[in-house]
């Protein structure tokens, strides 16, 4: 592990954040810039000290921006507001959907967390914002990723913003619109002739390089930082709510991450008492393209063990074959009582136009997927119609147009007069 | 013109606005769904009771939700957020533009008015939100307009969201991304074989028969209430720079309502006292592609008269050749000491990646006219570069992908091996 030069300054002093600490077997480590556990290789997370927590209020809270860092108490990093690397992401719209409710069957409350609304319109604008702060604490010169595409995205346009080089690995076959605009942004965009996996693990080759010593990747050597900012969608629904959990929610899985951070978020509030405990507790239900299903598999087989999948179909932000938090995934949906479905690329087009047409929210394949995965889990029976619900929608259709593509189109064309109105029958 | 069966209920008694207003003559009629003077047939505008305006408060507004709704109390619908048709847009982020003013040679602060953060991704989303208030206050059953796109997009989302049916008239050469994302809303797209123009005439005609009587056309028989919304761009620029006006501001202009309803905004704010009236007054700039410049050609020649032209090129968003405000707008620009300029495809798409990589803003073309006409105004020293400066971003790039296809793309394309990545000399 390459260690920056330049040591973590503040920000133990600063926030909540006390430590790094393995998942697997709790050995702590200091705040720095160290995706793996030194003792058992397990993935670390950020530890907090939980009397500062505790003095978190909600109106500290409210009295923030109208953006994710009204959560910096509940974060290790943005406290200070000039330090932070961002596009201030987040207080996305909570959206009741009731004719979406009504198209699937669900009568209770239903809402969509629409997470298309941020600055480059995906969820990943959160973990990057908390783990570039953190790179740029760290000393870090260079800003870089593995990416499924909206996470590259996000990385080049803060490093754009910040004035920070960056350097972004995809796989070669994304689609243009994800490719393009992370290119227009100035930086290297480096294509990958694999998938992402194998994006992937060459990045964690590269942070042992001399070349990148001083490149933070925000989901290698950043990534229990990275991971935090997930913490803040799950906040956001308590709050938008008028401070209580919803008793369900289904959250689309690529590393599966969001997830369980989401899971985290719900526990570390009720912890707090800055919501009560709901008297059954929450579900959480996973969503995956049957392309890659790696984690819904493994819950379907009821076995502890992920096996990984060279994936395909057109959820491609999704396509995780290999998910580096599956294991935690299963175990928050095991151990709340949720789910876990897979749909396939016809259902996450009809999913798709279903949201479109019932709520005017644009999602991406990925929240295709959410939606199809609800309506399964409803037809099937593993989610109650009754219980108040909450889809996530993690990005944007207009990076994905490739996937409606034929699906949709002109219902009419004609020429610009009175008689070609009449000839399409628009008039008597 | 066809009148709506169920009269208004209730706009003129909750709020400020009192009637329709000829811009021409000043005859004045009654708050109701008409674009044209009966006397004179010149375009109608909402006149207010300015008593009542005169008790709009900063702290009343300040107090409001983060979306153009704060302004409700300055607009002529939307008092009551349960009457609204809206996504709920407004309240974008005004980016301190350093990067971008070094690169284009202004000294004095710069900004970025970035309305590509609203639901559908343009600042249509603020009209048609008070455009269908109205239409839904007047008893109109379906949404439609005339669009060159992004508001062919706003229309179909709100429609979606409030359970309206609708339909939507877009040249049938419009960029993909615009097309799809309307048609997905499950709306009907007419494809008009012409331009702009054309299909906005057919929309007129189509006013007039039974079968579109109950049709609310944003842009046509909602015109008047329609423009207002665009005030809110002016109004959120001033709160967001504290209460103050900028110097200069530098709008794209299709039928120029924007400009016009941006200089409106400023000037009421100084009459209701909400800001103090800057010593020098403010500048107005207007941006145009060469593709389309019939009101900067009728500014450059000094004349009262606007030129319609067939419109080319790739910012197709301003593609409007026969502008219905264009008049107004060279007002506008010529009061305040302003200027206009047109920029060529190349500069546009030069624009676009000027501005995404010095603040991570990605904008549709029309945001590259924005940005390209800035620098060349600075160039030509029709702008101060040492007064502070808003350019106005009113589109998202997503959405013009075509027009930069080709200029940005991967800088290295590696196999996802060590060996590769030092072939490629990422490392020695």
């Amino acid at each position: 592990m390459a260690l920056p030069a330049v040591p973590l300054a503040g920000l133990a002093g600063v926030s909540a954040a006390r430590c790094l600490i393995c998942r697997n077997c709790g050995t702590e480590a200091p705040l720095r810039a160290q995706h793996a556990c030194h003792s058992c290789f397990g993935p670390l997370e950020i530890g907090y000290d939980s009397d500062l927590l505790a003095r978190v209020t909600r109106e500290q809270i409210e009295a923030g921006p109208k953006s994710m860092w009204r959560y910096a108490p509940l974060l290790p990093v943005g406290q200070d507001a000039a330090e932070r690397v961002t596009l201030d992401p987040g207080y996305t719209p909570l959206v009741r959907a009731s004719a979406l409710a009504d198209a699937v069957g669900v009568r209770a409350p239903l809402w969509v967390k629409d997470d298309s609304a941020n600055p480059t319109h995906s969820f990943k604008d959160r973990v990057v914002s908390v783990a570039l702060t953190a790179a740029r604490a760290f000393g870090f010169t260079r800003f870089a990723c593995a990416s499924t595409g909206n996470l590259a995205n996000s990385v080049a346009a803060h490093a754009a913003r910040a004035g920070v080089p960056s350097m972004v690995f995809i796989p070669a076959d994304l689609e243009a619109g994800k490719v393009l605009t992370t290119a227009v942004y100035g930086g290297d965009v480096v294509a990958v002739d694999g998938s992402y996996d194998d994006a992937n693990r060459l990045c964690s080759e590269l942070t042992e390089t001399d070349e990148f010593e001083q490149t933070a990747f925000v989901n290698v050597n950043l990534r229990p930082f990275y991971a935090e900012g997930s913490k803040t969608l799950g906040y956001e629904v308590a709050e938008q709510l008028g401070w209580r959990l919803p008793a369900q929610v289904v959250i689309p899985m690529a590393s599966g991450e969001l997830l369980t951070k989401v899971d985290k978020a719900f526990a570390e509030l009720v912890e707090l008492g800055l919501v009560g405990a709901p008297p059954e507790g929450w579900r959480v239900f996973g969503a995956q393209s049957s392309g890659c299903s790696p984690i819904a598999a493994a819950m379907h087989a009821g076995v502890d063990e992920i096996t990984p999948v060279r994936p395909t179909g057109i959820a491609k932000s999704l396509n995780i074959g290999d998910p580096a938090a599956g294991l935690y995934a299963l175990e928050s949906v095991r151990r709340t009582g949720g789910w876990m479905d897979h749909v396939t690329d016809d259902d996450i087009r009809e999913g798709i136009r279903l949201l479109a047409r019932t709520t005017g929210i644009f999602a991406e394949t990925a929240g295709g997927v959410t939606v199809a995965v609800l309506r399964k889990l409803v037809t099937t029976g593993k989610l109650d119609p009754d219980a108040e619900t909450v889809v996530f929608n993690t990005g944007e259709g207009l990076k994905t147009l490739d996937a409606i593509d034929g699906s949709v189109g002109p219902t009419y064309r004609i020429r610009p007069s009175l008689r070609a109105a009449k000839e399409a029958q628009l008039i008597g």
